[in-house]
């Protein structure tokens, strides 16, 4: 070929690889801001639903082998740990506290187990490669009382780390404010940006 | 044009077909996690409007033209079913409680029409293909009483599937569960995974 | 070249040129539902952080320089007047009532400062090019109350119009409906779709 042919095919070739470049990194894409925040979204739910059914086997599997939930009060590192330490503060498994723990149900016969769930809102992510930080409010509802009335008894945020680990996103840190306790308040500056 | 020429030629040709491929399938990525559960997520949403706000034209569109609804007392099937079934229990249009309706509102005149509000959180979504399974807590608040006060009323959680039809996602069947009634209280155990 | 080979090679160019486009696009693909659902989503939660915690210069941030929030009873535009028209209405900084506001409180020491929280739920987006609208519900909780006991205290729904400028989603205009609030209380039609 001629030296002229011989620059465009080079050209080309070189063109249709990005091209190819871009068909595998669409095919695979986990790293575009959409496709992590749903994943995070997905774990930051999951960990409820662990947490409020007493799964505390699938709640540990949310945090990194190494991970740390960090309630201010108490800090535990690593899912054996976070397992025991916040298992022996957990009413048992059911998600409610048990039947006549109230002493206004020991006069009357509960209506059937109490519960409470815990709600994650107004989630903010930011995300780098594979780390990330969010900013969150949680807020919980119980009906642990004789008519199992349902009302709103808590709220606070968290300010999670997270981490892609083999293309799956888990907490490496949890740290949860509960604004119902002095010392367990939060800022008094905006902790988000 | 000499062997080489021609094998190089090809080469290219498919290369960039790769690329236009690629092209094609960004423009219409619609199967990525991120992507059906964002368009999952506002189906939710657009339930609950159309669900508080007495739109049952709109809410039976969120499901498909055989999508259940069944919240364990009772069980619809079909999108006429369900809009029957449901308008039966519901207060007339406008999403809350009609004026004077409640005992205590016949001695003073209300303030301005009642109002009720679900909420979806928690959303845990799994998905394959055309098909998903999802799992979210909801509660209700509302302000039924002669001050219009807000107050949280009741809560519980969904067990969902869905299906995309036409490129659209939909609820082929939702089971909601409430942890105000004894026999739709739901599982002890963790529901989701 | 022979008229044949100059032909394939315009071809090729224009082949590769598409793949370079989509690599472009796929590489900054900020145009899916998705990826601007997410955006959008963190956008809503940052306003309300910024809002409770009282950081009015980020929370004017979020509307395009000329937005306009409108909470029914009054209206501002432009992030400036969002600011002092909005200043001037919230408590201090802190995101609270300040501790002795509450006449009874002043017969006992209060135990900490009060916080009040917005959140933000039923999120739905639609979203054409760079304009969006939304519709979403929101609802507040505080400790305003001698024992800092949680509670919801009210609720309503956004009608939302966003523009993405320079890459970033803003509120070019966020309406606030009230429902404890006769005058702001807003529609009794399904202000969604």
């Amino acid at each position: 070929m001629s030296k002229w042919t011989t620059k465009v095919f080079y050209t080309l070739i070189t063109l249709s690889l990005i091209g190819i470049l871009s068909y595998a990194s669409a095919g695979t894409n986990n790293s575009s801001y959409g496709e992590d925040r749903a994943q995070i979204e997905n774990l930051q739910a999951r960990y409820m639903f662990a947490l409020d059914f007493g799964d505390l086997d699938t709640f540990v599997t949310t945090f990194t082998e190494d991970g740390i939930l960090d309630i201010i009060g108490m800090q535990w590192q690593g899912r054996k740990n976070i397992k025991e330490g916040l298992g022996s503060m957990m009413p048992p498994a059911g998600g409610g506290a048990p039947e006549g723990q109230n002493a206004s149900e020991s006069k009357d016969k509960p209506l059937y187990r109490a519960t409470g769930r815990h709600n994650i809102s107004n989630i903010v992510i930011k995300i780098d490669g594979d780390k990330a930080v969010g900013r969150a409010y949680w807020f919980h509802m119980g009906n642990n009382n004789p008519e199992r009335k349902a009302g709103l008894d808590s709220y606070g945020y968290y300010e999670d780390e997270m981490v892609k680990v083999n293309g799956q996103w888990l907490f490496s840190k949890r740290r949860i404010y509960n604004e119902q306790m002095a010392e367990w308040i939060g800022s008094d500056k905006n902790p988000c940006w």
